[in-house]
Parts: structure tokens; sequence; C-alpha cells
């Protein structure tokens, strides 16, 4: 998407087939910095540190770190220890195995001298992917949001309320929950977004609103308390969230709040729309209930960062000292109260019924 | 309550009979601080500042200005000035009116030489009956937690969830909803609350967690965004906020963010009481819908206060400069999300003929 006027992906290759860029997502809000990934060990250190986040751009980012780690290395030893050492950056992620898997397999039988290129190759595909799926939750979720411009008519822009940041910083591009707002945004459609800061971490307040902003679409930052109260006065038109996990029944894991805005959504008659790549769909569990929830550290509650008026980035605690804190990292939104979920693949309801019919067939 | 084992009220009158002291709460919870208030000047600069906040203790403190002012200058136009001076502090607090009415009624018969100490004596009356009022809302909330706690038997402490501060920091002593969570941790019930951080002021944060710490309650912060994962996972045995304004009808106005945990509550059956004054009930409206909400400053949604590392209290932005933010204060609650009222009078139905014969009689 635009930053200030010029098109960027949150990771992207160099043009000497020997690099990567990435967009050093700790900086963000504060400082626009590229980071150019040479070596295996710059990718997997801007994974660990977090410098890239969100399951896609993670994928994407190992896959380019083994083609790197395979033009200083490339025999089978090399790519093994690739893999290894990438694999152990963040071990819970799904995205980075797979992605890892399928440039391994896609180097291995080569010659040595062939693997690098090939990886890199590889590497542009998974990225070139997630695009393309992201694009088409887009494609998908637009005319959700042309309905709601069209019932609204000269009633001002569609009001869209979205949690934490599913974004394209979180995807190479488009994102997921923001596809279609961009797509909107890009065709016309007047639209603004209610930015939940979506505390403890806040994403929507630094990651949100930065890529919102600087691509030129109208939003309002508020505090997560404010969306109920928005909802019961006519403010929202519809809600738009990812999911890091969605249940085979339709019951979705997503940042710790958005089951309150689902609820209050349901209360007000607001659509409640989630939007997911069918990768993040866990057939082997069927109810919400079965999701382990991480607990983070307290500490993202008890202290926050900012920058001061003076311009330097600093952490503060906002509670007595020795307070003690918990930081469940997720909820469950069941599928009762969502509206419908938007895939790759098109929206459906959030049943079984519907997501196995919608995945039945092969890839479209 | 108490403050690390010794007793204290959130104001108090001094022993020379010419002076009050408060607890300086924009200090907190960095810094004890008890400023002594020796003139009416004194106690303007104190409400206008927020070094006092919460209705109740503002009206006592203003009450205590007054007769610091009428020290100053016992005449009817001193009289006159110190009641519209101190009125002007915070313009639509109900009680302030209300507190320095009742002084002005109780001194102005009286011989000027008589009426500092009258006013001393009226404001020291205010102030107890604050207390008294809130002793008997923990009173009238008691039997909700033994019940709660006979419910769970030797499952642990009852669970309790609260937004923003309702404690006696904003109400001479006792507080609100903490009334009845003091009354029982000092009845010797096991208890743990639930301290919302309620942004964007953080009032749980910085209040709540100090005044339930200081008092050794056991509490545990959390992001406002948690409680619906904290309810639907069995975590809550039962909520319990304070309120601005109460309709007639029982429609509850309170901090933004009330309403989606009386959602989260209703869903997941956990009992959801509001405790109040029978003052901040409004017996000319009916619907909460009718109830103003008050915008507040934005720059309290994109910057916060706290303590850095070093010990320096400083303010820090936690979005893109000039990310445009919205900052409703309050929600309304409808009567139909909340299991009772809690007053001082005894609990009574979210209904309008429960609450008219509740205050039907004389106060009790």
């Amino acid at each position: 998407m635009l930053v200030d006027g010029t098109a960027y992906r949150a990771i992207w290759a160099g043009d000497d087939g020997r690099s990567a860029h990435i967009i050093d997502q700790t900086r963000l809000p504060w400082e626009w910095r590229v980071a150019r990934l040479e070596r295996l060990a710059d990718a997997a250190e801007a994974i660990a540190a977090m410098r890239v986040r969100g399951a896609p751009l993670i994928g994407a980012t190992a896959a380019y770190g083994l083609a790197l780690g395979l033009a200083e290395d490339p025999s089978d030893a090399g790519l093994e220890r690739g893999h290894a050492g990438l694999l152990a950056t963040r071990p819970t992620a799904v995205n980075l195995r797979w992605a890892l898997d399928a440039v391994a397999a896609a180097v291995a039988p080569l010659a040595p001298g062939e693997r690098a290129a090939a990886a890199f190759a590889a590497a542009g595909d998974i990225a070139d992917g997630e695009v393309a799926t992201c694009r088409a939750i887009g494609e998908h979720g637009l005319p959700l949001i042309q309905e709601a411009a069209r019932a609204k008519g000269e009633g001002g822009p569609v009001n869209i309320l979205t949690h934490c940041n599913a974004g394209w910083l979180a995807c190479v591009d488009w994102g997921t929950a923001l596809a279609p707002v961009y797509r909107a945004h890009d065709a016309g459609i007047p639209v603004h977004v209610w930015v939940d800061e979506t505390r403890p971490r806040n994403q929507g307040a630094s990651l949100t609103a930065w890529e919102l902003g600087r691509h030129g679409v109208p939003h309002t930052l508020v505090a997560d308390n404010a969306g109920g109260h928005l909802m019961r006065t006519g403010q929202v038109d519809l809600c738009l969230v990812g999911t890091d996990r969605t249940t085979r029944t339709g019951d979705v894991a997503n940042k710790i709040g958005t089951y309150l805005k689902a609820l209050a959504a349901a209360d007000n008659g607001v659509p409640f729309f989630v939007a997911l790549p069918g990768s993040t769909i866990d057939w082997d569990t069927e109810a919400g209930a079965d999701i382990p929830i991480e607990e983070r550290d307290p500490e993202e509650v008890t202290h926050i960062s900012g920058r001061t008026d003076a311009g330097e980035v600093t952490r503060v605690a906002l509670c007595p000292e020795g307070t003690p804190a918990a930081n469940p990292a997720f909820d469950i939104t069941p599928a009762q109260l969502v509206t419908a979920l938007v895939t790759e693949r098109g929206a459906c309801d959030p049943t079984e019924d519907a997501l196995a019919a919608l995945y039945a067939g092969p890839a479209r």
C-alpha cells in the first residue's frame, strides 16, 4: 500500500538478487527505517526482534532468510542449518514452518550451485502468494462495504471499527481485515475507520493508525473502551477484524478485546465481519474453548512505550510498583456473534458446513 | 480505609479548626503527599487542579473551602464570593453546588463572628454524611459478596471485576463500588479484584490498584480488553462498578467501557452490580440515551503519563503525530444488563418501580 504516495510492501527483494528489504516495524510509528537483509542471520534477527511480525510476513521473511543462507552455504548441511535456525526464531508461528518447508522442498533436489537463485525465486513466490491471498480477501470483502455505502446513501462515510492490526504491515501487502478497507477507499467509496488502540501492545494506535494515515484513509483513534458507546449511538456501520485462528465451526481467536466488540455489535445490530486466509483455519479444532490462550508478560500491562515531547522513545510505568497484572493475549469470539467470515475464496457463514463447502475444492 | 496500616479519609479537618488536609491525588500512585488547605484559594485550586476528584469528595472539599473563606472574610459579601468562586472550579459537578448551598444555608442566619466555626462544623457533617452513605452501600452490598462466597465454597476467593475508580479516594471513605469489597475483605471473606486499567485516564491502574494495594486487598490489573475473556473462562464471580448518574428507570451512565463489561456479564451469567448513592439518581431523566456524554480532550487518548525507570513522571505519545482521536468519557449501560442497584438504602432491581419504592420514604 502507499506510504505518503509511494507503493510499498512489508518485504521486497533487492535488485541484486542477493538481499531483501523490510520496514523495521519496531521503529514505527516513530521512525521510518528500511533495513536491508544480506545474510541469514539478518533475517533471523529481524524475526526474533519482531522487526517483522504477522504470520504471513514472518513466513515470507524466513523464506528470504533461507535463500540468503543458501547464498552463503548452498550445501545440504547449510540448508538444514538454515531451516533449523530460522524455525527457532518464533517457535509457535505456523506460517514460519510452512514457508521454510516450501523453500527447502523447492531447492533440495537441485545442485548446490542452483539453490540460492531458486530459493530466492521461491521466496518471491511465497510473498506474491500472500499478496494474492490478501488481495482476494479484499475483493470478497469489498461488496460488504459497498452494501453499507448503498444503505447509507448520502449519509456520510461508511464507519468501520477495527481492532488490533490486521493490515499490510502484517501481511506483505493489503492485509486481511484492512484489505477490503483499502480496496473500498481506492475505489472511491468514502470510508472512515475507528481504530481501537488495542491495549496492551497498542498495535492499533501504533501500526493501524500509521498505515491508514500513510495511505490516506480517514480514521480516528479511540480507547478500546469506546466501541460499545460508538455502536449504541449509531456511529459504526460495520466491524471488520482479523483472526489468528478460526476453528472449523467458525469460532474465532483474535486479539484480546475482540469478543467485547462482537457482543456490542450483536446488541446493536451492527454486522461483525472477520477476515482471514484459509491457512489460519484450524480444521482439527471444533470449539473455540479448546484453543489455548497465550498469557504474555504482565509488564506489557504495567508499562507502555511512547515518545516524549522531546522526541525520545521511552517506557513508563502505569501503576504502583509491584502491582500484580495478568495479560491474556487473545480471546474467543463464538461463531454466533460473527456475521460472516471473509476469506480469499469468498465470504461465508461462520458454520462448519459453510466453511467445509468453501474449502472443499482446490484453491481457486 | 487503610494506607499501609494507618486509617485515612480522603479529606480531614485540621486539629486547629482552621485547616483541612487532602491527599494530593495528582501525585498518586507515584507519590504520597498530604496537602494542607489553609485558605479558600487552596481548596479552589485543589478542586480545579483535580488534586481531589470524585463527586462526594469535591463536595466535601468545597464545603471546607467555604469554611476557610469565612475565616478570612465572614461577611455576607465574603460568603457570596466564596460560594461563587468555589462553584466555578468544576462547573458540572452537582455535589459541588449541593455542598456549597448546604454550608451557606447553615451559616447565613448567623452573626459573621460565628460563621467560620459553624461552616467548619457543617463541612464536617457533609464529610461524615458521605462516609455514612458509603458505609451503608458497603453494608447492603456485602450480602451479595457473601452469597458468592457461599456458592463458591472452598473454591478460592470471590473474583470481582471493577472498572474505573469508585473507591474511597473519590468518596471521603469506603467508596461506592469498592465499599462492599472493603467490607467483605475486612470481614475475612477472601476476595480478589480484577482491576480494569480504564483507558484513557487509567483510574483503575493508578488509583484503584493503589488503594486496594495499600489496604491489602488482593487484586490483579488487566487491560480493559481482558474482562470478556475472564468472564467466558469462569474467572469472574461478579462485576461491581460505580456510576456517575442513574436514570429513574435504572439506566446507568458510567466510565466509558462499562457497557462492554455489562454485555459480557450478561452473556456469561455473571451478576453485574452497580453501586450508587441516591444523590446520583436523576429522577428527571427516563432513558439513558437522554444523558449527554462528555467528549473529552483527544490528547487523553493520544498521550499517557507514567513513570520512567529513572523515576521521573512524564507524558508520552502513543500514536503517529497528528492522528485524529475521539474521547467519549462515559457510556450508558441499559437497565436490563444490570442485575441490581446497590444503594445506601438497600439493593433493588434496576426498575422505575423498585427505585421509586426504595426512595419513597424519608432517608433511613
